[in-house]
């Protein structure tokens, strides 16, 4: 089974389009949890535990881990290994470098972390990402159109007649000789969505942005997801993990993962009901 | 003193561009250190002490040391820290993420490593640098044409009568208000080095790819460097550390250091002679 096909499968099996990003900032972990010998990981293990069976997938940004030192790199190791089997497991790392430095990394995220997927940047071209694609079941989100305001300055410069981004989608979709490339497009840009979606119809999305970062949960669902296959994880990160910094927010993370769940399902059906 | 002041006085001082990489791969360590609780720290700390009055900087590959898991993040923190106060000391981990991730990258490299400088990806704009470029006294290079074959699948592309990376030189120039950002550009490219330098007269460049990856060492110096100020640091991995793998490696080592920052000496010196 190709990445995209496992990723379409996990999305059915699980009624569920969602991703839960444990970008878990020390200080922000609920104080009751500070005596712990890793209160990050003891906060993971309880949202993990509480939201299994509504995420698709998660997605865990490895800046929070590495910000505590070799300490946090044993977190990162550990909060993978509490995953669940049944989702896709992705490092958001946002790495590439040339071949032979990306091979390491490849074998870091893949191999030890044992990760499904990784999040890497376009930028040095395609043999600095090749080390990256070998294995079909593991997969690669290249970034497209992040979600932040910075992604003007570069990535919708005009080039050819078409923008940078959608320069980078149709690329991306050249490289996806073994199914295992996917795009990172920002919930925050609806409508260029639907511009990437048609570059890209078979590509898995996966789309930062609708929680505090205010994207359009909706549109990001109806552009981002293609009948044909196209799928799409939407990725909440803070919106879930701090719904509540009390003793309750276990109970919290679950409430809003399962409106958020709720809400993505509601669009998708939606979009598959025939339109008058 | 700015980070471009800093990188300036030290190639002054130590009367070389070389910047030496530390990409120090554990599986090439010479066989007779292979039986040492950490042979990469050794390895790392010999080429250090038999190098430190020859290199201006030493750049460390992150890739090579996260592929070791939270023992590989210690080694990194290690070398780091054995590396002599007189030299710039370059944390080569191309990050680079949306800003409340990317002060996380920064206070990892900046406060917890003790790098004087951080290689960034820029794809995904200003927002996303900002948190590294706060301190005037901590430098980012950032990747504008790198020394790999890819860089010609979107470096090169044309962008409003320029390509993207003469377009990503001239946005990191303005980004430049703290006298703290660099460039990466390949050694592979000595034409495309003169038109960055044109653009950006007075940043430091980063040069890969003199050593193991053929780039042409005098051209980089020639274009690279700017007698107005634009300083270069060239760096050396693997014709460096593996120029022997047999218990000679520390001399062999120095000798192709001393060789090569004598050529990168001359270079310099011949393009400040006057010519005829």
């Amino acid at each position: 089974m190709t990445f995209s096909q496992r990723v379409q499968d996990c999305i059915e099996k699980k009624h569920s389009l969602l991703c839960i990003g444990l970008d878990s900032d020390p200080q922000k972990v609920p104080p009751h949890l500070q005596s712990e010998s890793d209160p990050v990981l003891v906060f993971n293990r309880a949202i993990i535990e509480a939201t299994a069976d509504l995420a698709a997938a998660y997605k865990i940004n490895t800046a929070f881990y590495e910000s505590r030192g070799s300490a946090g790199w044993d977190s990162l190791q550990a909060t993978f290994d509490s995953l669940p089997v049944d989702v896709i497991k992705i490092a958001d790392a946002k790495r590439g470098d040339i071949g032979n430095t990306s091979r390491h990394y490849a074998q870091t995220f893949f191999e030890q972390i044992n990760a499904d997927a990784l999040t890497v940047n376009p930028y040095m071209g395609r043999d600095s990402v090749a080390p990256f694609l070998e294995d079909p079941q593991k997969g690669v989100f290249f970034l497209c159109l992040t979600s932040n305001p910075g992604s003007r300055d570069f990535q919708y410069l005009s080039v050819g007649g078409t923008t940078l981004y959608e320069t980078v989608a149709a690329e991306v979709q050249k490289w996806n000789e073994k199914g295992n490339c996917g795009l990172v497009v920002g919930a925050t840009h609806p409508s260029e969505l639907q511009a990437v979606r048609r570059i890209a119809p078979d590509l898995p999305f996966l789309i930062p942005g609708i929680g505090a970062q205010g994207g359009d949960l909706e549109k990001s669902v109806f552009f981002g997801t293609d009948q044909k296959g196209g799928a799409a994880l939407l990725n909440s990160s803070r919106a879930i993990l701090y719904a509540s910094t009390g003793k309750d927010f276990v109970d919290a993370a679950r409430r809003v993962a399962e409106m958020t769940r709720q809400a993505l399902e509601r669009a998708r059906q939606s979009k598959s009901e025939p339109r008058s």
